[in-house]
């Protein structure tokens, strides 16, 4: 029987990506989308590319269909999710949140980064963070947990956490780096992850043939990414914007510990291919390979390349993925694969457009 | 039991396409591909979106494992086709031909336009030409061929006649347009149509914030499109490359006849719908809306858009797809479908992404 | 001495052309920029690439000093053109107007097209069109009128119609169109000619990789080009919309005359080019060539190639331009330099970038 | 009077930048333009931008015209230079040399990195390093060598260390940079950065909508950014390709000494304001902006900005150039400037587009 899901948000990129997913998928069934800009409209009409294969019509968030579902995805803007989870969740509804509400485990770094009062700090004790390959044994917890008739609430990570995470961990993990100085995040994004918003910046002859790095020492993913690899203050994180839709290419370089200098690329990349066994969107590409954006936009892969600066003594790792897909709406639904029990990568799209 | 195919040219846009296609399809086994400039390398190597994803080896184009297989896709280019096209039918094996060289019905007509002599005229009477919403029954005859044991050959049609044939064939066959005078095409495409090879003309450089007219009055497709839409000698093409990688838009101009020009929008649209009902892939817009490339891109979809000048009294129709998919590999796997009694649409990608 | 000018609308696409064009200009200076959203803003602080090099600060439309400058250029939105002229021209101002608000001579087919009265028809007489490579002698006697001590309004060609008219005219005036038939005119622009309101349209990531037609059947420069070419209720125009910045392509499709039939078109070109003599801007290709956007974009060139389609009896011809140079604002300086007894090229850029 | 240059591999993109430039400036004069692939051919028809403002024609490298030349610029690859500079400086000419064989002044180095050995390192004693705001003195004193009758060298930076190097130089100089650990720079760069040869990787197919880190930990400017900041073995150079054409940002991670934590960032802006004091191409942006490409693309202007990252004690710098005027033929005619003692900015472009 099909699991009933709702879409809160999903005339924004994110929340629109989660109907694509969601439609194609053989276990979801989608039981309402939420808009409250544009309740009223049918899907085809805000989106064309849904033009005779969807009837689906927006609602406002306060649907009660929400309610009986069986999990909601959140694609708000962050405060909007704190309003949000604590009905849904006393409602007996799984909810997969893409905002920052709940990622940060201290509700004081996310007051002091986002500059509002955490509402349901107690939520964040039992909450999951949503990034299925770092955060494997919790999912399994949550899956668990509602195999119990308890509904959970994941806190999927951001789009930038996910690429730098995932090129970084294993070699955090396996203590290859240094005990001390900063790992340097310089990443670029595709237009789709500055939103929806029409403004100067989305402006196309604004973004186009056009580099520029933004939020520069202050983006809010600097302390989420911090989170994940246990790095507090050590993360430098530059964001840049590039003229493409879909896309998120994160370069991290780190400082190696004495005794991991001796390593050489192949064995590095040996050992990330053992810690991402079993996980099939992970693709850890050769020594002397670098991902690129293309390979992945659409789905929700995510490729990790590996290369070393001997005289420096450092690692640089690059991770790619779709910023909507793998850091976003895919990643969603991977996770509620887990927590539902379904595969892993159940209806979720492994391959990119070859060109 | 899955139907082996194989793909010949796999390594072109339209070829890989194809293998993308058929790997996802519930129906088709893909049992080899071929090219002869990468034979020996691996798919994943060349197209790094298969990463992880297929270990398919491409070989050489005479592959025995061809002669064997049920079904043979050819993404050569023309007069390659004609080279190989006999053999593979004598061995039983259906061909469904992405070239242009059994397209044209006149053997005359493709010499006059390719410069070369066509050295199977005879299979031209019985090869169908593969547009399935517009040559339905021919296809459906095919299959009957095909279950009574014959092999049989489809002739793709072409990118810029599929978009434009389906803009206008509804208002050609209501007897609409004018009985004389010229219909003016003018349609721009993406840099995929400009195939793989790397020269100036797609170089990045060269084709970035960039428009032109290319092929103008001698554009090879001419007679493809007045043959379809039995105009012969009528058809103004002017085709326009412009900046992006898939997309394909046709805008046919054409003069209407007296009796249609008391039509409105309204009715044509319904009367284009009554057209293609039962076709999934081909979508009719309301009255006022026009069709994007961004909203079939990826998929096999056609999006078909009318207005009237009754100042002019002419019908401008326009048509949107993707050239690689509807243009090219989706369109072959249609016919496919058809001609191995599957649904039309099986396996096919019906959804562009949304963003 | 210089001759001081003011830009009205300096803060919007086609404004902050002429701010370029005219900063670089050795005769005339800059006294006045206006713009009532950017008020009080620094140029350079609204378009960055100034910074540092212009201290130019925006003032509101209201700002008197345009009342003492030697020209005004209303960068503006139509109607707004309309409550502005008749006052400069009072205080003895000249007016080189980009709206449409003067452009079509009769006033009941702006009503028609516009659907707002014309506040000034006594003007329509005697303004000038301003596209100096067609309407040479015109702007000539505005310059004697000028050098008489009378301001002039110029009313600037709109983009498409500059694009078009110089890739059709000289065929019209040399009596090669038949005398009847449409002339289709399907043209291509890049997003500056949306205009640099942020909206849905504008939006990268709807532009990006994307092709629409708009405005099909409907579109404003319609009776323009019809007023220019002389053919009232010919001319079907399609615009389109591709992604990419700057750049305007027009591809004209013109029925010829029994007469011109026998033409080759190296003897179209030949006479193509005697009909442009002596007007640096206009460029026109070599049989065989055709122009590219890419050529002419931050230049005031127009390039024109020409083809013909023998056996439907039409002459394809094809303009390139800048949308907002020879689309706007360099053609308003071209228009300018005239009038002021200037060269007809001074201060314009010629050369485009090489790549 | 004129000084006449010439320009050796002029169908290149940073020869034919230097074409543009040229025929634009007061002082020079082209007297010859070579390419062995194109010659023979007009300028205007390999670049049609040309078109109608150039009959300047392609002659091969030999032309006996460039020895009476009074500078020749350089536009060839790696050691096509060591092949062309004794010979045109024994002829009295004075070269600017745009590629990389005179940049490193150890030899070894040279060899360590490019893998051929170094024909004339006699030369690298004497040549002066071609990055004026930064090797100010050097150019003066080869200015009064030129003005005493001397021919010289200049060896013109590459295009990733001009904008790191601006963005990072006065931070160095101040002594504000720890004594030790890695500074990370982290660049990306627009297609025409890959040069004029269409492959696989500078097809529009490839290198639209994607994003590609390349070269990693091995690209061969790291040791020149080394050498400019006085750095050995501690720069992390990591470039990546991004889907423009023109358009270079480097995001410079510096870490901070102790003394220099206390430092706001509005000081560094001033200090760094200071230092290029009276040089007009680099604009140093108020604290809190950042540079954009599109702000200087087609330009010779350097846009830096700054921010700190209290928390790890970092500062990170951002540089935007265009590759292949200030990161290429600008900074070489600017360079030519100083020598033949015109002013710096003399004919070149300060204001890029603003839109």
């Amino acid at each position: 029987m099909a699991i009933k899901v709702g879409v809160v948000g999903a005339a924004g990129y994110a929340g629109v990506e989660l109907v694509r997913l969601l439609m194609a998928h053989p276990a979801f069934e989608v039981a309402a989308i939420t808009s409250n800009a544009d309740a009223g409209m049918r899907l085809a009409d805000v989106y064309p590319s849904f033009a005779g294969m969807s009837d689906l019509v927006f609602s406002r968030h306060d649907n009660e269909a929400l309610a009986s579902c069986d999990a909601v995805f959140l694609a708000v803007p962050h405060t909007a999710a704190l309003a949000a989870v604590p009905q849904l969740l006393a409602s007996g509804v799984s909810v997969f949140d893409l905002s920052a509400d709940y990622r940060l485990a201290d509700p004081a770094v996310y007051e002091a980064w986002y500059g509002v009062e955490h509402t349901s700090p107690e939520l964040l004790t039992t909450r999951v963070f949503g990034l299925p390959e770092l955060f494997w044994d919790d999912l399994c917890a949550a899956q668990a947990s509602h195999a119990a008739g308890e509904p959970v609430l994941v806190a999927c990570a951001g789009c930038y956490p996910t690429a730098t995470s995932l090129a970084a961990a294993p070699a955090v993990h396996m203590g290859w780096t240094a005990q001390a100085g900063v790992v340097v995040v310089d990443a670029i994004s595709g237009v789709t992850g500055a939103g929806k918003s029409a403004n100067a910046r989305t402006h196309f002859c604004h973004a186009d043939e056009n580099l520029e790095a933004y939020g520069v020492c202050t983006h809010r993913h600097t302390p989420e990414i911090e989170q994940i690899l246990e790095m507090p203050g050590r993360v430098v994180f530059t964001p840049h914007l590039a003229p493409l839709r879909r896309g998120l290419l994160s370069t991290v370089t780190m400082p190696l510990a004495d005794d991991a200098r001796t390593l050489t690329v192949e064995e590095m990349v040996e050992q990330y291919r053992t810690f991402y066994a079993g996980h099939p969107f992970v693709r850890v590409l050769d020594a002397g390979a670098m991902p690129q954006t293309a390979s992945v936009a659409g789905s929700n892969a995510c490729q990790v390349g590996l290369a070393v600066n001997q005289r420096a003594g450092v690692l640089v790792a690059v991770g790619a993925i779709d910023n909507l897909c793998k850091g976003a709406a895919g990643q969603a639904v991977q996770c509620a694969n887990v927590v539902f029990g379904l595969d892993e990568a159940c209806g979720l799209p492994g391959v990119a457009l070859p060109v």
